[in-house]
């Protein structure tokens, strides 16, 4: 490796650090503060390296895809799930952050790297199916172990969280959104909220 | 998958949700706050993403072996480099974390996860180096971004970098040391603080 390549890659390296500066709504588990994507990011390749039993799917990739999946968020932000967004206007946001964050990589890396993130995006390979499940289940879990999370903070009902968490966590694995159904269903049992 | 096999697997991912919440020595590069295991594993990963280019190194494995590194911190702690610490006390209680923690999971992955551990401290395999090396040049990156950070903080001369950082990184990867030992250099060129 010449050295201005090794400079370039710790130039990146250096820059995604703000990642950890990137406050996600869900809360941690202790409910001491709310996690960042950085945290969440770990959390998650964690979650493909154990709930990944497909043998279909190729866990690694899965792993690299949620590595990289909230990078852009760094220049374009986080667009929380309960919130009403443009999605157009996050897309043009988080295209410009690709190309700007990715490109501080060597040439080749900053093609590998962003094909990465859209494949993630587009959700269409079985990794990137898997992985997108993953990122939905990851919040869905936090909720429920703290007293409703965001769901509480938002007034959502159990017909909404199945329909903004189910079809993408069923699109990934049938089996997690049948277990994570259960999750959500003793949740709202439990809670005072109206589960609709 | 059995129900109870996902069950516990939750367990296990809503246990290790903690290590967000062990915080380490070093400074994030906006010194906004010392970085947390969780995210520092995520970084972790991401340099073995990026400065994975020895074909003869299974850039996957050291992957899983950085995001499960830090595990045991959740009930042994984070033990400082800078620090003067018994071996043998924290291998005891590493130990001990590695068999409460990792045993939450189904006995299979248990011992998966727990021999990914052992991989990476024992530092045998080339993953392992590498990944060692990473888990070193991490923080010497950050220290000099930020003015020194931990070195400026505990008084370390160039030459105490040099034999705290430079073995562990020099043995996974001879360019990369090179390379880090340069930007010392200039760190400390740059800083008031002694460089002996």
């Amino acid at each position: 490796m010449p050295a201005d390549r090794i400079a370039e890659q710790l130039a990146f390296l250096a820059e995604i650090d703000a990642l950890k500066s990137v406050v996600r709504q869900s809360p941690l588990v202790n409910r001491s503060r709310r996690e960042n994507s950085a945290e969440h990011s770990w959390h998650l390749a964690m979650f493909a390296l154990v709930l990944g039993e497909d043998e279909a799917v190729d866990t690694g990739r899965v792993i690299q895809l949620l590595l990289v999946h909230d990078i852009v968020e760094i220049d374009a932000g986080d667009a929380p799930i309960h919130e009403n967004h443009d999605p157009a206007e996050i897309e043009a946001r988080e295209n410009a952050a690709a190309e700007r964050l990715f490109g501080l990589l060597p040439e080749d890396q900053a093609g590998k790297l962003r094909a990465l993130w859209r494949e993630f995006e587009a959700a269409e390979t079985p990794e990137a199916r898997f992985a997108k499940a993953l990122d939905r289940l990851q919040p869905l879990l936090l909720n429920t172990l703290t007293g409703g999370g965001t769901w509480a903070e938002n007034r959502v009902s159990e017909q909404q969280v199945h329909e903004r968490y189910g079809p993408t966590i069923a699109r990934g694995s049938t089996e997690l959104w049948q277990h994570a159904r259960e999750l959500v269903r003793a949740h709202f049992n439990r809670a005072d909220t109206p589960s609709s």
